[in-house]
């Protein structure tokens, strides 16, 4: 069996989640708060962050998410997320990296720090600026997602793939800190609907952080 | 013929040259500055950043340094980067990760920052402060190195892979900033020499930017 350590509001642990949800791999769930830097997990990866998947009695330890996806793409034949011939599979490849890095940076890591570590760890008042321009950035996101749906039927080609799974994680926890407003955003919200209707994405949705709650359109896929 | 939109002194374009030089992947370069922003390139890659190898006249773009190396692992059988079972590639991943992120992140961009970047385009004067921390940490990561090769033959396991080249393209970037102190890391001036020796690295070490010059050790495989 194995064990995912992660932290509810970790957008790359929930693009594993949703990945081992996809093919159908079980696991148990081992909540790690990555700022508590703690010993035994400092050691299993010198990286601090999470996901890791460790398989108890097995000693396999897989780190670092690219290489989770990558992994059970390799070692399970159900479900194919990155799909197609070698040019399709660089496709995918690049928007998973675009969505892990410019999303993640530009948007959804300024939104965890002021509006999640903040308020759960230093108690300081969020940065009103910071929060405002990571907002206006989110809507340039959402209009480049548009963009793809306007030529493509997934977010990665015709196909769904590992770009919806990292997109759609990317976003949920944007929109579970209230940084994202969908309104204009029609091809995004359809998308993203079903995306959230999809039985490996249900039980991330249904959870709650401590102290912080979502808004109320947060786990719902009709969401207007 | 596949054309690479490169940066001299871009560790990612560096480690995609490696990867193509050990393939044998036939290419030619085309000198892309990122700070530039240049329309052309912009509707290229949307990113905005270098590497890009474009295959002329088939219409093939491939963007993304993770992406690029992917694809010729997958399309070329000679030398592979990534070899062994799928618990071994996902070891080489992970660390692949952690060279392009961590190094990258930690040291080489502070050091392309304030000794490249300021130097050439907003001539401001480095600050000091953050150079003292980079070089700091690249002790750090130069300790990390040391560690993995007092267990490993090369970095990424028995064999030699895409963690080799990784991590020598971002050490070569801060090399060549003056930025490393390699004095007492025998095993990773060891290992470095090799690398340094490999006829894919021999280009890369023969170039120079204009304005900035090397330490004299840079491209001596015998460096003391």
């Amino acid at each position: 069996m194995w064990q995912l350590y992660q932290f509810p509001l970790c957008p790359f642990s929930r693009k594993v989640r949703l990945m081992l949800g996809e093919k159908g791999v079980p696991h148990e769930l081992v909540r790690e708060s990555p700022w508590a830097r703690r010993d035994e997990f400092l050691d299993m990866n010198p990286a601090g962050q999470t996901p890791v998947l460790a398989q108890v009695g097995k000693g396999t330890v897989l780190i670092d998410s690219v290489a989770i996806c990558e992994y059970f793409e390799e070692t399970v034949d159900r479900a194919p997320m990155i799909p197609g011939g070698a040019a399709a599979r660089a496709e995918v490849r690049r928007l998973v990296a675009w969505f892990d890095e410019k999303l993640y940076g530009e948007v959804v890591a300024p939104m965890m720090e002021e509006r999640m570590r903040k308020r759960l760890v230093s108690r300081d008042a969020p940065d009103t600026r910071i929060l405002r321009e990571a907002m206006k950035t989110a809507n340039a996101h959402l209009d480049y997602i548009d963009y793809l749906l306007d030529h493509r039927r997934w977010l990665g080609g015709p196909v769904l793939s590992l770009v919806d799974l990292a997109a759609a994680a990317q976003l949920s926890v944007a929109d579970y800190l209230g940084g994202l407003d969908w309104r204009g955003h029609k091809q995004t919200v359809d998308w993203y609907a079903v995306m959230k209707s999809r039985p490996s994405f249900r039980p991330l949705l249904s959870e709650r952080m401590e102290v912080i709650a979502p808004p109320a359109h947060y786990d719902k896929v009709d969401f207007f």
